[in-house]
């Protein structure tokens, strides 16, 4: 069939010329008479797109060269456990702010590696709807580092700026909006995203580790779980996901083609306030609890008046075309997910959907 | 160009059907208008291809009803470390015999989680080139698993049957030669593997454990670290690689047309038997330091009188299409890895190759 609109939050839609280079190149990959997934990863041939990829990620994203990136495995999930194993010593602490279901997450397997502190939460009957205001947040005393989640993807949020925390270095899971839009590097000693949203397909976790962050890392971990050996060893300690790092390359230079981090940056804001503006016109038929500054430009999401309602929005929505629009079990409702690969085109689609639908509907 | 015979160690060769049939599924997997990239994880599409990797892995490779097999990240490299901290609680241990570089990793890993054994070793001068005696191996008492690597990828050896270890589970990483042969299930605990040789590309691993064992596997663990988790959620606690669980399920129905383990064991023992012939019979140059009972199926390596006269091999096989053979750089030499994908047509090739070889420079 046809290619369809596919809003999933993740895995989602990649640049279709990823995908037909993919498929052009898959039995037979520059030349070498095999795909990517068959030859060694410690050839020259993979060492020389794995480097690529390395390189084009930090020019993309302005990253400064004191920070290592590193391209491992296990999602963000697994960056849960590594961040407070390599960088909480024995006495000390870090704290969280939560602001949804994978801050919490964060949390959560922190507690279970080490003393951390709940710097703030926005949680409230188990939802959250907003980010929390400076004057809420309190980092405790002698914080190794402070945790947050850049964009919440199942509620819809989204921190604009980061909050000012005296110093102490910010970690932050941008899994749902990384190179999405320019970031401050000051206040950042640590950014980790799965792949699956921004970058490529699911399989790759990008850790960008400011350089003494990886000295300071623990001595005692196994190898696999160490910032200094993956740092060391560019990522190439053991086998990664040869193909999901080669998928990331494309996805990246489709970024630098669209011209770059500030191209991308305005396209997704008009994507976003495309949807939101209907939603404000409408805003008891398309009935949104997220604070309004609080927004996401990743994940609009909003409720119908009833369950039956959002059912027939999902169903209408399938009949032309527009896929993976349901909400998260969680939260219910609708999610529409306008990641980095979507072009206006597309938001613009759903929008006018939304409008036919209220009149239909309404 | 055409396609190469690769004879690659890891990642490696992949049958051709499997890399067609992405190929032609690239833009439009299953008439869904996505590639199985764009999917969520959590849709019935990539369940159904999930759930069905698993049946047909149990089904193909023999594994008892009491086994769970999970699918997960990081390599063996992070299995290294799981299972200790999973399986040994305080004041137990484990018993490790080394046979190679990857399970003297093994060994090490475990030591820094947990006090462990070393039951046997066969490094000489930092090489392995033998499995060890039966009466070499004295597992301490009261060990909770006894970890042991089926086949070393780097020197070519393998276990031809496991040793008797009075009833200590067996932990076995077959990362090299899983589903290459039946093994018997009754002494094994845990079975693990980096799909990369036997099973698809890089970016998924397969744990096949006991259901005892993930009962009574810590507790105290980071959920992605935690068997138990991993087992409740069906591997699906986060976002997997899906794509590569996906390539493996393709390379399992493969096996499946070839006839299944049977005729895949029978083909790999014809597939040894022509290279190791040919060695057999220039014993003086072939030469190889492998002890005959240790020979693996997976890896022949041998080497030549000269450093100079292996890179004319490595050339001269090059322009005959052959690559991928130039051993690993800890044991020098040729290395020519004939894992599942190849057929005896690609061992007759090398068989020819090296005759033809002996003739002009014998």
């Amino acid at each position: 069939m046809d290619r369809v609109l596919n809003f999933y939050p993740g895995p989602s839609e990649l640049p279709l010329s990823a995908l037909e280079e993919a498929k052009s190149e898959m039995l037979d990959w520059k030349g070498t008479g095999m795909s990517v997934m068959e030859i060694s990863h410690r050839s020259k041939e993979f060492d020389e797109v794995h480097n690529e990829t390395i390189a084009l990620f930090r020019k993309l994203f302005f990253i400064p060269e004191n920070y290592a990136v590193l391209l491992l495995q296990g999602g963000a999930s697994l960056q849960f456990a590594m961040i407070p194993m390599n960088l909480i010593a024995a006495g000390s602490t870090a704290s969280y702010i939560v602001t949804g279901r994978f801050s919490d997450n964060a949390y959560k397997t922190a507690k279970k590696v080490s003393g951390v502190h709940l710097a703030a939460s926005t949680e409230k009957d188990g939802k959250y709807f907003r980010i929390p205001k400076p004057d809420e947040i309190g980092i405790r005393e002698g914080s190794v580092y402070c945790h947050l989640t850049s964009n919440n993807t199942i509620f819809g949020t989204q921190w604009k700026s980061f909050p000012d925390v005296k110093g102490v270095p910010l970690v932050c899971d941008m899994s749902s909006d990384i190179l999405s839009r320019k970031v401050d590097w000051g206040p950042l000693g640590l950014v980790y995203a799965g792949a699956q949203k921004n970058l490529g397909p699911a399989g790759t976790t990008v850790v960008v580790i400011r350089n003494d962050l990886v000295e300071k890392s623990s001595r005692d971990l196994p190898d696999i779980l160490s910032y200094k050996v993956m740092a060391d060893k560019n990522s190439l300690y053991n086998t990664p996901g040869c193909f999901s790092i080669y998928m990331m390359n494309k996805v990246l230079k489709w970024v630098e083609r669209k011209g770059g981090l500030d191209a991308i940056q305005k396209r997704n804001e008009r994507k976003a306030k495309l949807l939101y503006d209907v939603i404000d016109e409408a805003p008891d038929f398309f009935i949104t609890r997220v604070e309004k500054e609080s927004r996401s430009f990743m994940n609009v999401t909003f409720n119908l008046v009833s369950e039956e309602l959002e059912a027939k929005f999902v169903a209408d929505a399938k009949s032309e075309n527009i896929v993976g629009i349901k909400g998260h079990r969680s939260a219910g409702g609708i999610r529409v997910s306008i990641y980095n690969s979507h072009d206006e085109k597309d938001s613009e689609t759903v929008a006018s959907f939304m409008k036919r639908f209220i009149k239909e509907n309404g």
